[in-house]
C-alpha cells in the first residue's frame, strides 16, 4: 500500500464492501455510467474515476469515508457537476461520492424561518418550496435550476441577489459534515447568533469539500418580498456605467440585484434567446438591469423614479422597464444564459473577479487594455452591485483552454490586476483546480501554509478532494 | 526556561526590549496603573499581569510577540476590558498588549462604502464618525459607548439591531492581524463577496484573540436609514410576549430591534434611570421593545400600526408610541441600562443563551422551573427577535459568582435545558474563561479537538490567550 492517497490504493475487495454498506446498484464502476462524472462545467478537464458511489446517508458516507481513510483512496464530493472551478472532478481518481440521492428538503420550519435539507436538493426547487409558505432564500446562482444546494455550500456560491441579500453563508446556520475519519458532527447550532467557540460553520463553507463532506444544511430564511420592480438601462460608455453602479450606493439605496452585461454579451445572446420586447441598439456599451424589491409598491415605484433620474448624470439612454412577469422572466432569462451562449462562440473559460465596487470602472478598462496587450478580446458581465465581474476571454492561435501557457500567461496579468486594484481571483466559483495556480497572486506562504494546516486538522491523511485549492 | 509558556519566563531584560520597541513609557509595570488591567466586566475575576504595553502598531506587537513567542510567555490581548467572559483577563500572568492607543479610524471609504479601523476606536464613535457621512454601522452592543471594535470583532458581538442587520461578522469584510509568530498578514481582501481559499476572515472573528492579534479592521457600511419608529408593548405573560416575537417575523415583518425585558428587570432599572413618561403599571410581566427603519416613514407608519394590531392577538396591554427623539433616547437607555443595574442588586452574572426564536417561551418557562427546582430568581432580557435572551440569576445563600459550586449546578442545568431546546450557550459575548467549563454540553471532544487543532495551527507554542474557550 502506498503512503500517500492514491486510486491504486482501491481494490476490489474494497469496492465489495462499498457494495455492502450502500447497495449493489449504487456503487458504479463501468465507464460508460461514470462518464458523466468525469467533468463539471469547467472547460476541457476530464478524469476518470474508479468508482461512483450514490450514497444516501450520512452513516453510508460515513462508512465509506472509514474505509478510504484506512487504506488511502482519494475521495471527491460532488453535487449537480454544474461548478466552473473544477472542485468536483476526481483529478486523483478513486472514489467520487454523489449527493443526487441525498435530494429530501427535510423539514421547511416556519416559526423558526428554517430549512433543514439534503445537500442533493437543487437550488431552484428549495426556493419554490420556502416560496410557496411565503419564505425566502435568496441566493441564486445562474445555474440554480440544476446546481444542489450542498454545491452552492461547498463552493461559497452568490448570484445577482447577494448584492441586498448576501450570498450562501450569510444563511448557513448549521452543517451536519462526516468527517474525514468517519466521525458525524455538527458544525454549530440552529440559531441566528452564536459565538460559542469557533466558526466551523463558515470554515466549511466555501472550503470546497477539502474538509468534511457535508450530509444536511440548515439554512437561515426571511419573508418573501412581496413585489418586485425591474428595469435594463443602456449605457454609451462602460465605464459610465461602471460608475453608476457606485453612484446608486452612495445615494442610498440598495437594489435587490444590479447586474452588468457588456453590449456584446448581450447580442450573442439575444441570436439565441427570444429578447421579447427589449430593445438592443447600436450605440449603446453596455446594460445594467437593475432591481428594487420590498413590499410596499409604491415605495418601490418612488425609489425606482429617483434611481432613474440618478441615471441620468451618467449619460444613460432610455430606460426599458419590465413591466409584466412575462417581461421581467424574458429580461431575467438573457442575463442567466449569458455564459452558456458566449461559451459556445468561443469564451470559453469564465473568470470570477472581485473588487471593491468603486474598482469597477479601472476593472473594466484595465482587462481592455490588457487584452491589446497581450492579444485577447473579452466579454465583461455579472454582478457589478457587488464589484464581481465575471470575464470571458478568447484568444486566436491558443486552445482558449486554461491549461494553454499564452492563456495562463494572461490570467495571471488579470489576476494581477484585479489584485492590485485591491480584489480577489473568485468571488463565487471557488478555486477548485483551475484557479489553484494563481492562488499565489493574493496569498503568500504564511497565508497558505495556515490553510495547509487548518486541512491537516480535519483531514491528517489528504483523502478528502486533495490537490484543491491549494498543494 | 519552562517548555510550556509561564509568566516566569518573563525577564527584565525581555522587559526592557519590550521598552526598546515600544517606548518607556508605555510598557507598565508598577502595579497602581496595571490595577484596572486585571478585570474587566466578567464578575469577582482578579489576575494581575507582569507587564502591560500599550502599543502602537502592528509592527511593535510584532516585535512583542516574536519574543514572547521564543521565550515563551502568556500574551492577553485586550481591548476596553467591557467583556462578560473573561476573554481580556491576563489569567496566566504575563504580557498584556491594549489596544487603547490604536485608536484611529484609518479611512472611511465613502465610495466603496467600508471603513478601516484600527481596534482600539470605541465602537459608538466609529458609528457616529460613518452616521456624519449617513453611513451605518448597525451592530450596537450595549456597551457601545465604551467597548472598542476590536473586542467586539474578538468576541463576536452583537446588539439590538442584529435582528434586521446581522451581527459584527457580517460586516468584517477583511482583517490585518498579526500571528504568534510575529508574521503580519490580512485574513482576505476589502471585497463583498469572496470564495477564494477558507475564509480565514470569519475564523478569526469571535476567536476571542486565541489565534492572533487584531490590529487592522475592514467593515462593511451601508446607507443610513433616515427613519425610525419606536414602540414599547405591554403584555400580561412573558411567554404571550415570546409567542408574539415569532408571530411577528412570520407575518412579513423583519423590525430593526425586538428586544423584551421582564417587568422585574424595568422596574429595577427605572428606579435609577428616568423613565419619563414611560408607562410601567403592575399587573404586567414583560414588555417588548420594537423598533422599524427605513427611508419611507410613510411605509413605517403602516408596517407599525400592523405589527400593532398583530399583537393584539397575544393580550397585549396598550401601547406606548416614542414619538420624539427625545422619548426614543429614554426608551434605549432604560433598555441599555439593565445589565448594570440589575447587576448591582445581586444578579451578578449575565448569561448570554440562545435558542432557535420559536423556542424562546419554552427558555423563559424553563428557566422559571429550574429556578424553583434549583431555588435560585432569575431576571430575563435581550434580543427576543434573534431568539437571544440574557439571563441573570440570583440565589440566597451563595455568593454568586461564577465559581460558586451552587451556581456551577444550576448553570449546568440552564444550559443543558438550552442545549435541549437547539440552542447554544453564548450568542454574542463569548466563552472566554467563565463559560469554558460547560463547553461540553454543546461541543463533543470531536469537536472541540478541531478547535484546539486550529489553534495549534496559529499558534504552536500556545502563548496567545491560552486557557480561553476550551484547555
Amino acid at each position: 500500500m502506498n503512503t500517500q492517497p492514491t486510486s491504486s490504493n482501491l481494490t476490489n475487495e474494497i469496492i465489495d464492501s462499498f457494495k455492502k454498506i450502500c447497495g449493489n446498484e449504487y456503487v458504479i464502476t463501468n465507464d460508460e455510467e461514470k462518464e458523466k462524472f468525469t467533468h463539471d462545467q469547467t472547460e476541457s478537464l476530464r478524469f476518470m474515476p474508479q468508482v461512483v458511489i450514490r450514497a444516501r446517508t450520512a452513516e453510508e458516507i460515513s462508512n465509506v469515508l472509514k474505509i478510504c481513510n484506512q487504506s488511502l483512496i482519494p475521495v471527491t464530493p460532488r453535487g449537480a457537476g454544474t461548478g466552473l472551478s473544477g472542485g468536483a472532478l476526481p483529478n486523483l481518481g478513486g472514489v467520487v461520492i454523489t449527493t443526487e440521492r441525498m435530494n429530501s428538503i427535510l423539514e421547511i420550519d416556519e416559526q423558526n424561518l428554517q430549512v433543514i435539507t439534503e445537500p442533493g436538493v437543487i437550488t431552484e426547487e428549495l426556493q419554490n418550496a420556502v416560496k410557496a409558505k411565503k419564505l425566502f432564500y435568496p441566493p441564486d446562482p445562474a445555474s440554480k435550476g440544476s446546481c444542489f444546494i450542498g454545491g452552492n455550500i461547498s463552493e461559497g456560491s452568490g448570484g445577482p441577489k447577494a448584492v441586498k441579500y448576501g450570498v450562501v453563508k450569510d444563511y448557513v446556520l448549521n452543517l451536519e459534515v462526516v468527517l474525514p475519519s468517519g466521525e458525524i458532527m455538527w458544525t454549530g447550532a440552529n440559531v441566528l447568533k452564536n459565538s460559542t467557540g469557533y466558526n466551523l460553520t463558515q470554515l466549511v463553507v466555501g472550503s470546497e469539500g477539502t474538509l468534511c463532506f457535508v450530509t444536511k444544511i440548515v439554512l437561515k430564511l426571511i419573508p418573501y418580498p412581496e413585489h418586485d420592480l425591474l428595469m435594463l438601462v443602456p449605457f454609451k460608455e462602460v465605464e459610465k456605467a461602471s460608475e453608476a453602479v457606485s453612484a446608486i450606493f452612495r445615494a442610498g439605496y440598495t437594489p435587490s440585484a444590479l447586474e452588468l452585461m457588456e453590449i456584446d454579451a448581450l447580442k450573442i445572446v439575444s441570436k439565441e434567446v427570444d429578447a421579447g420586447s427589449i430593445p438592443i441598439s447600436d450605440d449603446i456599451a453596455a446594460h445594467l438591469i437593475i432591481e428594487v424589491d420590498g413590499n410596499h409598491e409604491e415605495t418601490l415605484m418612488t425609489e425606482m423614479e429617483a434611481i432613474s433620474e440618478l441615471l441620468q448624470n451618467f449619460d444613460c439612454g432610455e430606460i426599458y422597464f419590465a413591466d409584466s412577469s412575462a417581461q421581467k422572466e424574458s429580461l431575467w432569462k438573457l442575463r442567466r444564459k449569458v455564459a452558456e451562449v458566449v461559451k459556445r462562440v468561443g469564451y470559453t473559460i469564465e473568470e470570477d473577479t472581485v473588487v471593491p465596487r468603486y474598482r469597477l470602472p479601472d476593472l473594466i478598462k484595465g482587462v481592455k487594455n490588457l487584452g491589446m496587450e497581450h492579444g485577447f478580446t473579452s466579454v465583461c458581465y455579472g454582478h457589478a452591485g457587488d464589484g464581481n465581474l465575471h470575464i470571458r476571454i478568447k484568444k486566436e492561435g491558443t486552445s482558449n483552454s486554461q491549461d494553454d501557457p499564452e492563456i495562463i500567461k494572461s490570467l495571471r496579468a488579470l489576476f494581477t490586476l484585479v489584485h492590485n486594484l485591491g480584489g480577489t481571483i473568485s468571488g463565487e466559483h471557488g478555486i477548485g483546480l483551475v484557479q489553484k495556480g494563481f492562488m499565489d497572486i493574493v496569498f503568500s506562504e504564511t497565508q497558505l501554509n495556515l490553510m495547509r494546516g487548518i486541512k491537516k486538522v480535519f483531514d491528517p491523511n489528504n483523502i478528502l478532494n486533495a490537490g484543491k485549492i491549494f498543494d
